[in-house]
């Protein structure tokens, strides 16, 4: 990362370390917070790490700041109550003496002048399809583990040096691995997670209730009743040495309802020590592939601002991923961060720049799966669910989790916003990746989708402008919302929305060139036709004495939004020249939405006036960090007029918002107050990988 | 249960209401606080409990005292903070406005008048050896459920009244059951845990943020993102009602590492729906069990307190059993309450007597796990680890998860006393089921255990006098302990320690017959004689001058405990005469110890002067209810002259101390201190039923 030293004031933030697919993190880096192992959760785990290194036996243990005294269980042994909480006497290393990097795969402290060094490693690639590849790629991709290395160069040291790496769990001892399988030095809580290197010279374990300094020890040294854990690796005085460590999870059996079904790796892998064993193996080929996103990102043109926000992102993403087997077939599921719903599609829609890019299959099979099961017919025709269930439940067949009836607001349908993710997921998966074969197969639904498009503009095709403005029957009395439910209207409703109109536009542009492709040229004219209706439309919404548009067109809102060009995202990425030329065929548009953006993008509008952070709303303070991605990346590629040096020095801002305790609480944070930079929903959140579509500009 | 109204002032204190070896509760109680469904846990979880009714639509509902206001997830989808956190709105009945009956298995609630009422149903029985029984008696005896009820008398009532039983979980979502069983309506926490009555008019799902008065509602009327669920069941004016419920646990695939071993039920259901099904049509022959034992309890000649005891101790001994399945055959366990120990053989010896009762083969089996894989022997001979491993992870062949090395004090070894436990534990089991077979099989075992006692008193044949003075060689430098580790110096020494004698007494007692029983009449007589010797050595230890035995026979030790009459707990369940006649063999001894415990029943002495309560040693406060029971037992059968009004008013203070939050907040607590009430140590524990020796009385 360029400039890497250049912020870390007040840096304080946990980063998820994950494996792909396997809802789970290791999640550490909060300054003087607990984390650790965490299987599904919504937040980090509250374990004991530690993670030092002391001089020489009789020094004192210099820690990373990741653990709180637990409870001693001591006295709960004892009868004593006045057993002083350990671990204590040890330095816990302040932000000052330790200097982080966070690499697109990796994550990496260094103390004591750079001779103590500690980093976990979360190497992800490009994966092949999983109901196609060989066992043994699959055991390589699909190995539920990160890696992580200590070292100390003593090669100036008088003493022996001792690291440590361990974790405790008071109220869920962990038990020595080797007891299992004699490959492995370290301990496992149960079979569902565990860390482990290799046995040998200079290793050694620890157990007890204040591994420090264990008072007890049993015939081989450990207090196996007791809650913390460690490996203490010992460097010899003249020498320098690193030690290699695999985290590992496992989660057997079936591990969710509704659709019954299991992790993949559970076919790949017998047991966590299988885990554990495999991760030892392959360490080098692990952390080759870490190296190589490192240096990808590091040697992109981003700024060290921007490349931690990918890196982060990238950190959040891997940890809510999730791949499951389901009736001998791959099922891939993205959890909603801190929400834990399932492919929720205002997810997947945007996660598709990200996935293309890796796992092009699970954009396949995620609409293949909207199509099979979570997809309906309202009054109008065709759309889909918000998600898929939540928290390892997959709601009953064209239910979603989250959407309820009779409400105006947060919880209410998203029925346009939907049917609008499927037709831009799916051409924007077709086209980016040239599977017609799958296009083919789906052109029933595109035509469905068009034809339910059209009629939720207008039941009456004389009546048409091409704006959605008819809400699902499925509402009742309530209204439609937008994925952007929880800022103010200007953004949460449906009807008569400029965001959802610009994507409209976004998703006719794409079906005409998917009808194009698919040697219809009626329904590609037509699509064209409604694409060009729209944006005529559209320009007559603007405001000519603001010089805005405002973010719905009813009621007199006067709400300036950013998304008002979010729909063009898609076009652009495809590389559509003619839709996305300021010159082209939506010229009148295109000078409009300059201006709009423009003027927006001031403090006071669509910046906030304090933090100097950008907004979605003009009238919100809360903002998305996703969406944020997106809309730099639309408005730098095709908007540039418009990006002030206020607009320009957002980066720094959202960046600081992430590695700072507001949003660092929660790893990865989407929904931020743009005044004070602290979360206020989205935790924990994997969206933020829209920001690798910076890495195109 | 007699008078059971006298208590109750202050009364709270958790139960565990727990089925049959599925090391698993659902545990409520505590005013004021939540609890709910448990797996594996050292204490209670923390989920919301809802329980009670409301007399019409617009009434407020009057809820038991289980829950504690959760944090609202609401806020963290709409990112507005300012959303007070559910439920509110609820009136919080007092213990004043309830009454509560604790049954040897149900627990009862009643209140406006007894019109309203909720019980949970923990029915235990005899359950057959596993290895024998056919699956339709298995299944019925080793569903991992219990079982509950809850009604309103609305015969005189104008407005139809609702009833609630819910459970909320912020941050565990439950799903509804009936997406994947449509005989089930209830909710469950993945395949995990779950609750359950039968669909019908009249029951009601709710989930929701707020379960009270849900604000989002979907299709189907729930909320399935929303952590807090229920049922609603509507009881007309002018009709009585009352409805079952099952709440059920399933833990699938292996849950132990060591030892590799899954629950014994899961070879009988499939999943937690089968469970649950299977309780709902089992429903009545539950709670017909139930009743018979209740029944049972209350026919006793015990008074209210005694009986109160029993039926906490045995709720919380049900919590801590785990029947599992390894290598084709059951695997019985009981955990040590919060340590979660693994067959920690000073409970089990303790637990001999009401598992002899209701599942013998269950010490049988213990037994032989202890000679199989937790045995060892040391420069004296054979002797048994303390335990069998800890949460789920079963230690190494000969090695226990507690005992360390080179230390005087908690955790060192325990290798006299844990002898002496096999012995009495099996020729305890074999004398009373008149398992002959059995004892011919490890008559072996019996001889390398005497043989090992005697070493364990002198090397040298001729410095022999009956007591256990020469520790293993695996403390190193340190010292055995006993069982009685956690009190002062008078327990927790084995060497020379008079609680151990009398324990020593007692297995060579039953050594005696043993060996006469298995046809070896020198060896019988050599016991006899080492009894004989034993018990003339003693004598000579009394303190003429004060009338007391000395703890330790060492450093001027002048202690006084009571478990200097636990050894003949043995030779009195057994029934064998001679040793028991105050009057017979062993009469100098019985002569002494009555003086003892007669002085040593007072008020400053074994009595709590500030309490009353029993203490086991005058230098401690630490004193365990467990112990208290088998001593209570022995004075009251073969010291009655001891019992004095203070001693027996002992009662009552024991109850006292479980029923309010000192204990109460951990269910049944075995170590106390005798002047708060207050535990210290043991909490959530099984070994109180050593009272079930009281029914014998």
């Amino acid at each position: 990362m360029k400039d890497s030293a250049a912020p870390g004031k007040g840096e304080s933030y946990h980063v998820q370390h994950s494996p792909f697919g396997a809802f789970a993190s290791f999640t550490i880096g909060l300054v003087d917070a607990p984390g650790g192992f965490g299987q599904s959760l919504r937040g980090a785990a509250k374990q004991n790490v530690y993670v030092g290194f002391r001089q020489g036996q009789s020094a004192e243990w210099q820690l990373l700041p990741f653990l709180t005294p637990p409870k001693s269980q001591e006295g709960a042994f004892t009868g004593d109550t006045t057993v002083v909480a350990p671990p204590r006497g040890f330095n816990s290393l302040r932000p000052a003496d330790y200097q982080r990097s966070l690499g697109w795969a990796s994550d990496t402290w260094r103390a004591a002048g750079d001779r103590f060094g500690f980093s976990l490693l979360s190497p992800f690639g490009q994966v092949p399809d999983p109901a196609k590849m060989k066992p043994a790629e699959s055991r390589f991709h699909l190995a539920p583990l990160v890696t992580a290395w200590i070292e100390y160069d003593n090669r100036n040291g008088q003493n022996p040096v001792e690291l440590i790496f361990g974790v405790g769990h008071g109220d869920d001892t962990l038990r020595p691995l080797g007891d299992t399988d004699d490959s492995l030095a370290g301990f496992a809580s149960g079979g569902k997670f565990g860390y482990a290197t290799k046995p040998g010279r200079g290793v050694q374990l620890r157990q007890g209730f204040d591994v420090l300094a264990p008072k007890f020890r049993d015939y081989r040294g450990l207090l196996v009743i007791a809650g913390e854990t460690a490996l203490i690796f010992t460097v010899p005085a003249g020498q320098r040495k690193r030690f290699p460590l695999v985290l590992g999870f496992y989660a057997a059996g079936p591990v969710t309802t509704g659709l019954t079904a299991s992790y993949a790796y559970t076919r790949l892998f017998r047991d966590l020590e299988a885990v554990l064993g495999h991760g030892l193996k392959n360490y080098s080929r692990y952390e080759k592939l870490a190296t190589v996103r490192d240096r990808e990102l590091a040697a992109s043109r981003l700024d060290a601002d921007q490349q931690f926000l990918i890196a982060q992102a990238t950190h959040s993403y891997l940890g809510s991923t999730q791949l499951l087997w389901h009736d001998g077939k791959p099922l891939w599921v993205v959890n909603e961060g801190e929400y834990r719903m399932i492919n929720t599609f205002d997810l997947t829609v945007d996660h598709v720049f990200f996935e293309l890019a890796w796992q092009p299959w699970a954009v396949r099979d995620t609409l293949d799966l909207f199509v099979r099961r979570y997809s309906y017919r309202d009054q109008h025709g065709l759309s889909f669910t918000h998600d898929m269930g939540v928290n390892d439940f997959f709601t009953p067949a064209g239910r979603s989790s989250y959407e309820c009836d009779e409400i105006h607001g947060c919880f209410s349908h998203m029925t346009m916003e939907q049917l609008l993710n499927w037709v831009l997921t799916a051409v924007t998966y077709a086209e980016h990746t040239g599977d017609q074969r799958w296009l083919r197969a789906n052109k029933k639904i595109l035509v469905a989708c068009a034809d339910s498009l059209r009629r939720r503009d207008d039941p009456n095709p004389k009546l048409r402008d091409g704006i959605l403005k008819h809400d699902t029957a499925r509402v009742g009395h309530g209204s439609e919302i937008t994925t952007y439910d929880s800022l103010d209207v200007s953004l949460g409703q449906a009807r008569n929305n400029l965001y959802l109109t610009v994507k409209t536009l976004g998703a006719w542009v794409l079906l005409e060139k998917a009808f194009a492709r698919l040697g219809d040229a009626t329904a590609s004219a037509g699509a064209g036709d409604t694409a060009d209706l729209l944006a005529r439309t559209l320009t007559n919404k603007f405001e000519r004495d603001t010089g805005y548009f405002p973010a719905v067109f009813e009621k007199g809102n006067r709400s300036r939004i950013l998304p008002a060009v979010e729909g063009f995202v898609y076009p652009l990425f495809l590389g559509y020249k003619d839709a996305t030329d300021p010159q082209g065929r939506f010229a009148p548009l295109f000078r409009q939405l300059k201006q709009h953006l423009t003027q927006a993008l001031q403090p006071g509008v669509c910046l906030d006036p304090a933090s100097g952070g950008w907004k979605m709303s003009s009238t919100s303070t809360n903002t998305w960090f996703s969406k944020i991605a997106i809309a730099q990346h639309v408005i730098r590629v095709l908007f540039p007029e418009a990006m002030t040096t206020a607009a320009r020095a957002g980066d720094r801002v959202h960046a600081d918002w992430q590695r700072t305790p507001g949003c660092g609480v929660d790893a990865m944070c989407d929904q931020i107050r743009s005044d004070t930079g602290i979360t206020c929903g989205s935790r924990y959140y994997p969206r933020g990988v829209t920001a690798f579509l910076w890495l195109r500009e």
